[in-house]
C-alpha cells in the first residue's frame, strides 16, 4: 500500500488514518470530505497529508480507498468515485450495515470490481467527527469482513492487513449473518437507548428526573449521544433484521410487564437470573477495555 | 454517634462502614447479617468491628441502626429489631424504593418512632456482597432522604451527617416523588437491560451474537449483571410507578417501530435528535466519574 484515500474524514476515517500512521505506514494519506472544516481540522491535526473535496481527485492514483461516510451516503460516494478509480485499486468501507452497502455498490457497478471488500470495524464511541479520533480505537477489537463472490483473494488480504495493522482481530462472515448479529448487539440497543432518553425527556418533570440519575443510567444511555443521522441511516439500511429483533424484544418486554402486573415474582426472577448469568458469562469473553 | 449498627453487610452496608471509617468515625461498627460468611468476610477485611447473627444483640446499645437488606426483607428486619432498639436510636435504611419501606415500617410500628428516617443513596455498582465494597462509592453522589411527619428534626440531622461524612450530597424529597423519579432513571433501565440480554440469550445463535458485541453493548448491559433478588424486590416494591413509565416506554417503542416499518425517516431522526440533545445536556449536569 502506497497511497491510502479515506473518503469521509470523521471519527472512524480519522481513527483509521491515525492507526495506520502509528503502525508505520509511510505512504500518502489523502482525505476527502464534503465538509471543508473537517478536512482543515484533519490537516491541522496531522491526520491526513492532503485534502481533496473532489472524490475524482482524491482517488486518483490511490491503491486503497476506504469509504467512511454514513451508510445512507455510500451509493452517492461509490457513484462519484467509480469512473476515477485506478484499475487495481482496492475499495472498502466501514459501514455499520453490510447488505445495504453491497446493494449500493451493485447498483453503481454493473459488475462488482474484484477489489471491492465490504468491512465493518466493531469499535466506536458515541462521539463523531475527526476531532474525536484517536489511534487506538481498534486495538483488541474485531473487524468483520464480508467478501463477495466477486472479491479477489488479493483484495481480501490487503484489507485484512489494513485492519490487522491497527491492532484489530479480523473475522470473515457472510453479509446476512453480519447484519443479523449487529441488529441484535448494536442496532437494537441504540434504538432502546434513544427511545428511553426521549421518553423521559418528554415527561413533565424531565429535568428533575435526570438530576437524580446515577452511574447506571449514565452508562445505559451513553449510546443515545450517538449521531442521529448515522443511526437514522442504519435503521433503514438494516430495517428487516432490526424489526425482527425489535419485535421479539417488545414481546418479551410486554410479557415481563404482565408478570409484574399480576405479581408473578417467579417469572420476573427467572428473567433476571437468566440475564445476569448471560451477561456475566459474556463479560468473560469480552475483553473489558477502558 | 458512638455505635453504628449495620444490618445487611453487603455492598451498600460495607461501603457505608468503610466510608464512615475513612471520615474518621472512631466508635464501634457492628455488622449483622443472616449470611455468616458475609460477616466473616467483613471482619477479615476490617469493615466491621463485631459481628452478630441475632438482630436483637446487634442493635442493643446502638444509637444509629442502618438497614441495608433487599427491600423485600425490610419488614422482617424491622420486626426483628423493633423490640430491642434503644429508646433514642435513629433507624434508617438504604432501600432503592421508599414507599414500600415506609409501608413495612408502619406495619411493624403502630406509631412510627421519631428516629425513623427513610434514605436511599443514589450510588451503586452491578456487583453485590461485602467483598465488592470500597470507601468512595458515595463521594460526589446524591443521597435522598424522605422524612415522614413523625420524623424528628434531630434524627433527620443525624442521618444527614451520616451521609454527608461519606462525601455525598444529601437531598430531601417526598416519598412518592422519590419513587417516581427512580422508576424512570433506575428501575426502568434495569428492566430494559435484563430483558434485552435475556431476549438475546434465548436466541439460537446467542453465543455468536455476544461474541461480536462491542463497547456500547457492554456499557448498555452492565446493569443486567445486578443482583436478581434485589431487582425482583424493587419491581414489586415500586410496581405502580414502574408500570407507569414502562407502559409509556412501550408505547414510544411501538411508535418508533411503526415509523421504521413505514419508512418514516423524519420521525425516526426527530426521536434520535431529541434524545441526543437531552443526553448531551444531561451529561453536563451529571458529574462524569470513573
Ligand atoms: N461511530 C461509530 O461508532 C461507528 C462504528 C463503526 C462503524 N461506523 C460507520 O462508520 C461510518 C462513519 O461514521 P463516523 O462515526 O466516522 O461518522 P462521522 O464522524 O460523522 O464522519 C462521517 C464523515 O463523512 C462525511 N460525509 C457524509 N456524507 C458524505 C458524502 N456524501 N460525501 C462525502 N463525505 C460525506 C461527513 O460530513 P458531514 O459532517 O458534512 O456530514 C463526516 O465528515 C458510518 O458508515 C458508520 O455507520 C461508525
Ligand atoms: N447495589 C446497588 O446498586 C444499590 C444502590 C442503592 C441502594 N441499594 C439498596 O441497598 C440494599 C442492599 O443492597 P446491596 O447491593 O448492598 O445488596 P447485597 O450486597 O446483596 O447485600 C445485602 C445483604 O443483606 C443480607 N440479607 C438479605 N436478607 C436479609 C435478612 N432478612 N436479614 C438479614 N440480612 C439479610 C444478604 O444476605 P444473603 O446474601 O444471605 O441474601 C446480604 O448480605 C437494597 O435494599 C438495595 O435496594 C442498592
Amino acid at each position: 500500500m502506497d497511497k491510502l484515500c479515506i473518503i469521509g474524514v470523521g471519527l472512524i476515517g480519522g481513527c483509521l488514518a491515525l492507526a495506520q500512521r502509528q503502525a508505520g505506514f509511510r505512504g500518502e494519506i489523502v482525505g476527502c470530505d464534503r465538509d471543508g472544516s473537517a478536512l482543515e481540522e484533519a490537516l491541522a491535526l496531522g491526520i491526513i497529508d492532503r485534502a481533496e473535496v473532489e472524490p475524482a481527485r482524491a482517488v486518483a492514483g490511490a491503491d486503497t480507498v476506504v469509504v467512511a461516510v454514513p451508510v445512507g451516503a455510500m451509493e452517492a460516494v461509490f457513484a462519484a468515485i467509480a469512473p476515477h478509480l485506478d484499475p487495481g485499486a482496492v475499495i472498502t468501507d466501514v459501514g455499520s450495515t453490510k447488505a445495504s452497502v453491497v446493494t449500493a455498490a451493485r447498483s453503481v457497478w454493473s459488475s462488482l470490481p474484484p477489489g471491492f471488500v465490504p468491512a465493518h470495524p466493531i469499535a466506536g464511541t458515541e462521539k463523531s467527527g475527526v476531532g474525536a479520533a484517536f489511534p487506538t480505537l481498534f486495538r483488541g477489537r474485531k473487524v468483520i469482513l464480508t467478501p463477495l463472490p466477486e472479491t479477489s483473494p488479493a483484495a481480501l488480504e490487503r484489507v485484512r492487513t489494513l485492519w490487522r495493522d491497527t491492532g484489530a482481530e479480523v473475522v470473515v462472515m457472510p453479509v446476512a449473518h453480519h447484519d443479523e448479529v449487529l441488529a441484535a448487539t448494536s442496532h437494537l440497543p441504540h434504538l432502546l437507548a434513544f427511545t428511553l432518553v426521549d421518553t423521559l425527556a418528554r415527561m413533565d418533570d424531565s429535568w428533575e428526573i435526570f438530576r437524580y440519575a446515577a452511574g447506571g443510567f449514565r452508562d445505559f444511555t451513553r449510546i443515545a449521544s450517538s449521531d442521529p443521522v448515522m443511526w437514522h441511516d442504519i435503521c433503514f439500511a438494516n430495517r428487516e433484521a432490526i424489526l425482527g429483533v425489535l419485535t421479539r424484544l417488545e414481546e418479551d418486554l410486554d410479557t415481563l410487564r404482565a408478570a409484574i402486573d399480576r405479581g408473578d415474582g417467579e417469572y420476573v426472577k427467572a428473567v433476571f437470573q437468566r440475564a445476569k448469568r448471560a451477561r456475566d458469562h459474556f463479560s468473560t469473553i469480552f475483553i473489558e477495555q477502558p
